[in-house]
């Protein structure tokens, strides 16, 4: 029988419990939590299966830490029937990141979450053992009689009934648990929150408390710091407080861009379109919806149909598809007239709003929404332009990354099996990407067979604030099609003088504009650079003597294109500039008597550094330059 | 009995022919075509009938004009059936301008009309009379024995029967007609198309003439003239020959950018939202659909769905309307903080890309679409700030509209009968309206009782190239709303402490960028201004030598943000010189052999006036200072 654990493998043949077998063959048994054979959790104490193969869990195993938070949930709920006896069980699974309990007839703020955290400290000392119990039926409906949520999810059960016990507390389990509760050394109740008994709410409305809970204090307080640290990066929550955008139940998904989320969405279009006017992209604009026709062609309606929004007049029959997507109108352009090789490569850029059907639940503030426009763009290319017009794209996408100081990550997929195009032309362009990625320098890992069926890509990912890989954002895209000419059956004539199907290259390097928004000011929390912020300078006159001149300064850098915003109220400097850091303005320009006598500034940037006596005219040119060059401030 | 021509009035109650009457009060009757009385238009040779008034008709009257054409639609049916005995006849009406009539078994093409042009001619010059003539159905049936479809009418006729006749030529026909075929001096047939019997593709295909005539030769000299100047004026020609835009069956009603479109249209949006921040204007960006109840509220689900589409993902059953305005966004964004009176006017501007459903037959080019973005925007004020924000909207469309040289014709629409708000309210809006205006110094008339319920507007007018204002474009709009906040329940806080609904004042300079964008195309004959022309400045080597130099110099103007072509193809300088001017491009630069050596170059004008030795730095910076400035050249 072989035993794995963690990263290490074992052989041992011994019919005992897990936690004995552990013991046999030298593991430090007091870090373990639960066992797994034959894709089943088993208790430590229960006996090892018929089996070739176990696995031991500890809390650096996910199915480890699920049985760990599952048992302090229970642990909870024992806290709260010593504290509140008259509060009724629901259930309380562990999640994600943690575990909850629901209660009925239970009050408790916030505030008392303390208490419970002790009580729950208490049991972990008592190092209760969790006990399996088999019951009847009969039996546990005698045990439940006070309990009425317990009694119905009782009368659903169909096969065995157990209870687990800890000290005096007993619950409907099916477990497993971890031995005792005495693993459970740190333990952070997060929040209380309201929920209807089985989701129905028409259902009684519960008590849900969340908690999440570690083997150590260190753990739990490095979690808690992450936390801390994931709220500043929450770009929800950075676009609420700067009152860059909102979303409306009347349309979920849809973004509202207010004025100063509008100022950074802009400037994000302004960018694509600055680079890919460079690059040679000829931008066009194309409708949002198109007869169904149109869908049956691209192949959306059969494959995407799902996503898709049908559109039709209130009062007639005609009937169109609203486009999740540009790259069928851009394919009717390239048809408008006879296309010859001395076009191509043939770039057309598209900033259409598009719209993709989600489900609520899906939705995710700016990162994903329903309605979005991406700086998408398509290459109309000949076979064997292929690897050029890529190393052409991730120049681009090297410049636009440099702004930002992103590091890409570079996944190349690979044809899979299902696929249309001949083996050979796949060789051509999976070695063009190869290559092209290797020219430019670039690293990158293949994912084999996870390519779409019309062709190999590029997906670029781009690091988040827990600087974690595998929590990285999608951002930038490269895909070669062979099938969406063909299917139009779109042409150009070669040098041959014969007609020939040009392969498509689907590209998009910021994605969405508002997705990337979204990133950045994960990224940053909030704190984007000069030439980004909604307001780049805020004007703050020390007293009413000085608003006339600081008026002044204002129409000045207004005049220069900065934006501007000048705090006039009467409110103290300390809480004009308390506001302006909350605002996250780049520079602050105090203006007292000593400013206005000496005709210069005084200039406190974001790191609460000021510098006295600066030149006005100087600090213009210096901040126009570092706006116009997209400086990195 | 009083009796009209054209502006005079004449007294008379002779019982005779119209004809004989005319002559009796000293009326010079050649030039008349027919009368009316009591609604009704009869033949001049009829008797009058009793009634108190009737009106002579001539050709400056355009009920005169129709019946005028509808003659010379009989002397094409007549001339065409002596030249092609097997036609047979379907309808002959006159139209807007002019007449057709459908032949069935007819083969002509355009060069066949001169001949029927000739013929008609000749029937002009036997003068033959028009008579009338009244028929039973049996009589009429043994006349239309060889006339299918004329008999197909025939069978559908309810009561009397007539047929005109002019010499041997005879139609079946309720008239009323000219007297003699004499008075149509001058005729021009315009072309010939296809149409269905009764519009109905599934009956026979007639062969449609279409044709025009006029009392002289000189008013057909100068509708011909016309003709000509129009098809120069056609914004959809000029799109088609410039490569700026097309309209495809797939989404009818929703243009296509083509790349040289998109940079006209993305200029005219730029100058949209460079002016509205320098008007304070605040950006924002709104979704396109919204749950049905949202429209509810703002009313347009009563009143404007048959305009709007309606929007469902394909596999669920959610509704939305897609939005035909953005106003109710705005106030949604008004509502989403507490407002005080401190922040009014609070200015909202939006580019959304709006959707109104429009009949196929009504859409127009660029002029009327299903889909379109304005330069919208939404100004909130009190009651007390609404003259002085016309006035603030009016600077700048005054701004605006000179950049483009226009003259806008201002027209005030005043309370209609059915309307909400107290009238001291709109006694202060209307004032407000008339005020701005005079101070602002712009004439304007009144047009009574036109005003939306919901407020008083201005609508702004440009004439469009014949100068004739009753043909002038809806340009601008600028309408008070003292409805919308009260829908949705949007306040402010007041100087004293309460709660006010705020008025609303929407307002459009540019209207739709796509329809303005068709004005300027047909205002300027596609001779767009520097700033605005898709490409500025054409680089043309004379030959292979000088092509370095040349890709020099385009790469230098490219820099410098010019929009530049080079054409190196190797057409003949005189050929690439005729494709520049047809492309309306504004700048020339030939580079040859001098001026490669003299470091200078060679500029010719769209009006073909070349300047030599011209320093490139000079011409770069007199170029872009021209482009930054949008000066008219």
């Amino acid at each position: 029988m072989k035993i794995k654990f963690g990263s290490k493998i074992y052989e041992s043949d011994e019919k005992t419990s897990f936690l004995n077998l552990a013991k046999a063959i030298g593991i430090d048994v007091k870090d373990l939590i639960a066992a797994k054979a034959n894709d089943k959790i088993f208790d430590l104490l229960s006996p090892v299966p018929d089996t070739k193969e176990i696995e031991l869990l500890d809390f650096n195993n996910p199915e480890g830490k699920k049985v760990f938070w599952h048992s302090s949930a229970h642990m909870l709920a024992d806290a709260v029937k010593r504290l509140y006896p008259d509060a009724l069980l629901g259930i309380g699974p562990s999640i994600d990141e943690g575990f909850y309990y629901d209660f009925y007839n239970l009050k408790v703020g916030d505030n008392d979450l303390k208490n419970l955290e002790k009580e729950m400290e208490k049991i972990a000392k008592e190092n209760n053992r969790f006990e399996r119990i088999a019951s009847t039926k009969s039996e546990a409906e005698k045990k439940l009689s006070n309990e009425k949520f317990k009694l119905e999810i009782l009368n659903d059960l169909p096969g065995e009934i157990t209870f687990y016990r800890d000290g005096k507390f007993e619950d409907l389990c099916r477990g497993p648990h971890v031995v005792s509760t005495g693993m459970i050394k740190a333990i952070k109740l997060l929040k209380v929150s309201g929920a209807y008994w089985k989701g129905d709410s028409k259902r009684e409305a519960m008590t849900r408390i969340y908690g999440i809970s570690f083997p150590s204090k260190e753990e739990l307080e490095e979690y808690l710091k992450f936390l801390e640290e994931k709220k500043l990066h929450d770009h929800k929550k950075i676009g609420r407080e700067l009152e860059l955008f909102e979303f409306l139940d009347i349309s979920p998904g849809s973004p509202f861009m207010l004025p100063k989320g509008a100022i950074v969405y802009n400037e994000l279009e302004r960018l694509a379109r600055e680079f890919d006017n460079k690059y040679d992209y000829k931008e066009v604009i194309t409708p949002l919806i198109a007869k169904v026709d149109l869908w049956k062609i691209s192949g959306h309606f059969d494959k995407y149909r799902e996503n898709m929004f049908k559109v039709q007049p209130f009062e007639s029959d005609e009937e169109f598809g609203l486009k999740p997507m540009n790259c069928p109108f851009h394919v009717l352009i390239f048809k408008s007239k006879t296309r010859s090789y001395r076009e191509l490569p043939l770039r057309f850029a598209d900033h259409g709003v598009l719209h993709r059907y989600e489900l609520e639940g899906a939705l995710d503030g700016l990162l994903r929404t329903r309605m979005f426009q991406q700086n998408d763009a398509h290459s109309f290319v000949s076979e064997d332009q292929i690897e050029d017009e890529i190393i052409y794209m991730l120049n681009e996408l090297k410049e636009i990354y440099e702004i930002f100081d992103l590091k890409p990550i570079f996944i190349v997929a690979t044809r899979p099996d299902q696929r249309i195009g001949e083996d050979e032309l796949w060789d051509k362009a999976e070695n063009a990407l190869f290559n092209a990625l290797k020219r430019v320098d670039y690293k990158f890992t293949v994912k084999e067979k996870d390519g779409a069926f019309y062709g190999p890509k590029i997906d670029v990912y781009v690091l988040d604030f827990t600087g974690r890989p595998e929590s990285a954002y999608a951002a930038s895209t490269i895909q070669v099609d062979f099938n969406l000419a063909r299917r139009f059956d779109a042409k150009y004539i070669g040098k041959d003088d014969r007609e020939h199907i040009p392969v498509v290259i689907h590209r998009s390097i910021l994605g969405a504009f508002g997705r990337f928004m979204g990133i950045i000011l994960s990224n940053t929390k909030g704190e984007l650079p000069l030439w980004l912020s909604p307001v780049q300078v805020k004007i703050l006159p020390i007293n009413d003597d000085n608003k006339p001149y600081a008026k002044k300064i204002f129409d000045k850098l207004k005049e220069n294109g900065i934006r501007v915003e000048l705090d006039d109220s009467n409110s103290t400097l300390d809480r004009k500039i308390r506001d302006s850091q909350l605002e996250k303005v780049p520079y602050v320009v105090v203006i007292g008597e000593k400013e206005e006598k000496s005709k210069t500034i005084a200039i406190r940037d974001r790191s609460g550094k000021t510098k006295y006596n600066v030149n006005l005219d100087e600090f213009i040119s210096d901040t126009k330059e570092k706006i116009e060059k997209r400086a990195k401030v």
